[in-house]
């Protein structure tokens, strides 16, 4: 697949088809998603493939009382989205019905491959993610290739204590994403919205656009 | 480019040419980036193109000290790194030539936009790079579908106040990575040397590899 058309069109999938995605064709994407950046070659991540429905109904179970209070934010106004309200409610949607998804990928990362350089600047760090994120968009790109979707969560992590117990991840791991993966019951999206260039893309200092 | 090829040779530059990337070459990139998964489709996500000379040559400057301090640990083996010898032999040239890269990218991320999950459990958060790192991922692959290399960095993000100051970075925006970008003078990498599936699949549990 030529590499634009697939990077347009890895939207966030909420329905999927129940259909298992074979082995082989996860495997062709770990493989591809491996390659991905991070410093100093360390590669800490890990990927826990649970398609165990017992552990993925307690997996939907951990997570959605994180996207309740987050829907319940949304609604109210008091947390800001760019998502369209019908987007917000296939979100909702997604969360009622997470434990049905035929994959859902628990991403791990281990601590002494990641070499933070903002924690201590005063603010929320960031920057552990560059050595994870990366690899998990070549994920969901190698995936989309193939004609499967996924969904990157993060709500899950706030459970992390009780993930950690119920997959048997060792100390010096932590989760980093939960990716829920299948085959896209309405297709792939035509038109994800994004901002254009022009607002988002400065020269030489942020009050200069470069393509205005 | 077909996106397996994009992936496997999209390895971090540390030799370009002199020759500086046209504008619409960079423009291609971040418009194929932009469709990159992040929460809430906030896209908390903006760029700073440095071509200026003098811009450079601070940018640098306060890199290299960042660098020589992990350097050292490199050398003296109390910084563990999985990069062969000459990798790290390449990325000290890297860093003392920084300047001298064609085109250096602050990559900036908006606070607001960033909703994180790991923040409250005691241990280092990394869940707020799930809404950037993913977008500076497409941009790189979608450099090399164009023959530009790159390299992503994060060791300039320690220094955030004197870049805020020097790039008018405004308040509730971050500096999340630096990327060098320009033309590989060595070409692209053939054989990236990273972990096989075997070793980072599990399947159900963190016990058990899922392609043993």
């Amino acid at each position: 697949m030529e590499l634009s058309e697939a990077m347009r069109s890895t939207g966030t999938c909420r329905y999927y088809t129940d259909e298992q995605v074979p082995d082989d064709v996860l495997r062709a994407a770990f493989d591809d998603a491996r390659f991905g950046p991070q410093g100093g070659n360390r590669q800490p991540v890990r990927w826990i493939v649970v398609q165990d429905a017992e552990k993925k109904k307690r997996l939907a179970e951990l997570y959605l009382p994180y996207w309740e209070g987050y829907y319940a934010m949304v609604v109210e106004g008091t947390k800001a989205v760019g998502a369209v309200p019908a987007t917000v409610e296939s979100a909702n949607h997604f969360a009622h019905h997470l434990a049905e998804v035929p994959t859902l990928i628990v991403v791990c990362a281990e601590m002494d491959g990641i070499h933070p350089t903002d924690h201590e600047l005063g603010r929320l760090s960031v920057v552990g993610g560059a050595s994870i994120y990366p690899t998990v968009q070549n994920l969901t790109l190698a995936l989309r290739q193939q004609g499967v979707a996924s969904a990157l969560t993060t709500l899950l992590c706030a459970e992390e204590p009780a993930v950690r117990e119920m997959l048997s991840i060792p100390d010096g791991f932590i989760t980093a994403a939960l990716l829920a993966v299948g085959y896209p019951a309405k297709g792939f999206p035509r038109k994800l919205t994004r901002s254009p260039v022009e607002e988002i893309v400065f020269r030489d200092d942020f009050a200069t656009p470069m393509y205005a």
